[in-house]
């Protein structure tokens, strides 16, 4: 063929697939939208139109990939859980990261009138998203992660609702408050909300203290059980190694799966409902409910 | 700190950071575009305004990322060439692919309307592009790179010409055209056009032939040089090895350039005229004339 | 410093650290040891000596690398398990893998003249082993990996057994008994050996069906258990995930066990136990009595 | 077959091939020698005969490995350079470094008795060495990366040939020497060595300032040539970049080079003169006299 003289070129790809078996994290980040957030004058501390906009975009690459699960976000960041025996890409990750962040800059763009009816994007400060892929081991790194999400959400949000307080209620200069909270612990800044300005924060929305979890909801598990090497199933009662027994049928053999059995649990995925919180996600009793999300 | 608990989950990011002094191309591409042309009723072979919101995309990259030197693309997809010297990023890959894939999508939506004023955009196929990132480590690759892509440009041209001609104009079907191209070679398929269609495939638009190429021009190389451990300045005539003599004050040192330097090259390459071509990029006059493009 | 003008090329190092809280497992491999077992000449199908050099190598090894809780090895291969929260040289790749391919290769070369007194090695034809690291990131994994290579023993000890057996008593060729083979199923071969050489199969050394395996024998696990985020400790008896519950002090956390406390891990780890068998490997049975192993 | 119940777990090796069209550098680097030089009595500051056993170990391996053009060495490490079309192991890298490890471990222990006949191996301080390959994209960053080892050679041979004078000659502990050198120059050596000692610093031994240098002496690199990419060849003069233009038939297509020509370049490497220097590979002088080092 004509064109084989340069194909070598080819060769010089690398492909950098995540280990099978692991859970996959894809975080998505706003670049720069530090910036972006005072072009377009977003509400301080939190613009709830621009939070929601984060959202729908969110629950929409939820309902484009069943292999998503959960997803937790806050600020200008969404994290999105991908179950632990997904296939989608073959788990090469150039394809996973840049179609989060694609596919994401795509709804937020698109959805952005709907929330933003006043204010239309220029082309020069079009908001844009990177992303990541991290692979975890196992179900307790999972909880970590999010737990390291939901807690950094709430110290932003308390450190950013106490330093805008300050601003906009309390006169203060940006460099004023920022010295005001210099070396302040969570106590200091609870007492500076109800003192100065009468603001209970435990009474703050929940959407900004603990961010926004999206949920597929799975009625059914013993669809999604098969194709897991869980230890859930197994009703295991002591130190024995019981609960990792090799099945007769090894449930984590490469293509132990039917294709048929693959497209029915990618429907039941497909189909399912997907519901929004903004509850604790730290902990157990979130997990307990939905022990889907870590099969 | 209270985040710190959780905190070791980043731990298990991996960092995969391009080697240094290696060309990096980052080729963009449309996903699953057959459909989304069919949605939106492109043209066939070519649709002109795809085309152009192609370009003007990988045009407002160029402007925005100054590291990109020359741009080629065609059909879906564009490749960007960044300079070898270049600390985009730190050269982290899922920095600069994400960036580029997120970029991208974000131009083509933005411009979308421009081009397709009739067609609005649904958000059931949003236009989404994925991304990758080549390292190269000589000029020639870089140069059989790009005329693997444009090679690849014309034998998807020629083909879709033709078997869109059958279709349209022949009055077949897809399948029967499919049959009637099997096995031919690209004379048989200028016949076909010549005799059955009387088109003369060497007068179609050099955009649909040869595919679109934007440059950076740099009128005065001498401040990028300085960064390059290139081979085009020095005047070496013989076998000896003398043209990759070390120099006393080595250029390839890291941080050798102060951040003055490194400032000033940003900026000469930022304004910096940025021209679209149809051109071959195959032989040698292309590259000859542009001699900073593989510096 | 006077040398800081070229450690530059310092940068170009790429490192590739293994993920944590997974499961290593090392694969040293001999390298050409068809032609070494010739040059040498190794008993056919199984040279008793050059399976005990193995051995003791492979102990060696154990003794002086106590993260190693297992290995498991036959022909001219050896793997090895090192514990979930192994930080050997920080779980860095190259430093894990070239320390056993060479570590491997000195204690071979150490011991060849205690099991071959009369056959000095030569320079030409030194033995030489590459080795591999994989990462698995459950324990069903591991079990499955091991699974693999005992069957793999099994198999090829089987074919070598008929095989030369065939060539030795039968007085074939080797083509001719290659010939009679091909094709033949796991009955056959039994059958050739009883009928043709009165060999009952089940009746061969357990060494040369099952291959060998040292086990790091630990009495009290609960010093170890403190490390992991193990699911035996959890009594856990139901579907709820009470199995992966976040613990109030994340033993998971980075740098969460003292120095101290790793010290007196890899103090009990070294002075634990090594001991020797040709056992099933496959079955439950071997790893519910060590359920450490897996921890 | 039987086998293919587990054989997925061979999905879970990551492979890492080391990028086309760049020069491979191996360092192998000996694992505890401050230990290992004091149990076998090393001379301090050098051990001649210790030097000569890491130098046949390396020539070895070039005997050996025909794709490895020059090797430089000093103290207990030696960097192997690997010519830039070498597809040893299609570019495999941990085949390439644990084969090197391993290799170089196996004639450092068979040559030992050589030169220190006295001193026999013991089996719990066996001499190992890890491995490391760095890739480098052009000419330039390979002659760095020897000046780097070479200016290292030397300030590590200045500060030791004083320290041990000082204790040796001196009387001084390890500790006043340590401390009477503590932010000394290189002047100052010298001047210690020369007032104190009587030593000339530049009429030390050149293997121990300079190092070990092998080359693979290449009579007529024509043969070579039509592999290479090499700027050398082409009698470029200008700014233009006819030094890198694309040839009708590339030499840089994957396969380009038949079987029969591939075989006739291992060929004559492997019957190369191999030859030992102890000269400065900083300057012009080594690399303008080679070409083919560098091609």
């Amino acid at each position: 063929m004509a064109n084989s003289k340069y194909e070598y070129v080819k060769f010089f790809e690398k492909e950098s697939t995540l280990i099978p078996e692991t859970y996959i994290i894809i975080r998505v980040d706003g670049r720069g939208f530090h910036k972006l957030s005072d072009k377009y004058g977003f509400k301080k501390p939190n613009d709830h139109n621009a939070l929601e906009l984060m959202n729908i975009s969110a629950q929409k690459i939820m309902e484009n990939i069943p292999d998503v699960v959960m997803a937790y976000g806050d600020s200008d960041e969404y994290s999105f859980l991908l179950r632990k025996n997904c296939e989608l890409f073959e788990r090469r990750e150039f394809k996973l990261i840049t179609t989060f962040s694609s596919t994401f800059t795509a709804y937020y763009q698109f959805y952005w009138s709907s929330f933003f009816p006043e204010t239309p994007l220029e082309v020069d400060r079009l908001p844009t998203f990177d992303a990541r892929a991290v692979v975890y081991p196992n179900a307790h790194n999972v909880r970590d992660y999010f737990s390291w999400r939901q807690v950094d959400c709430h110290i932003n949000n308390l450190y950013n609702t106490t330093f805008w307080n300050l601003i906009l209620k309390g006169g203060m200069t940006a460099k004023e408050a920022e010295n005001r909270l210099k070396g302040s612990v969570s106590a200091d800044k609870h007492e500076i909300l109800f003192k100065q300005f009468n603001i209970n924060y435990n009474n703050e929305p929940e959407v900004y203290k603990k961010g926004s979890v999206f949920v597929r909801e799975i009625e059914d598990v013993s669809d999604l059980e098969v194709t897991s090497n869980d230890n859930l199933e197994s009703g295991s009662s002591s130190i024995t190694s019981s609960s990792v027994k090799s099945k007769t049928i090894s449930p984590y053999m490469k293509d132990a799966l039917s294709k048929r059995q693959k497209d029915r649990i990618q429907k039941k995925l497909r189909k399912s409902k997907i519901r929004l919180f903004h509850c604790d996600i730290i902990r157990d009793e979130f997990w307990d409910k939905r022990p889907w999300l870590l099969i």
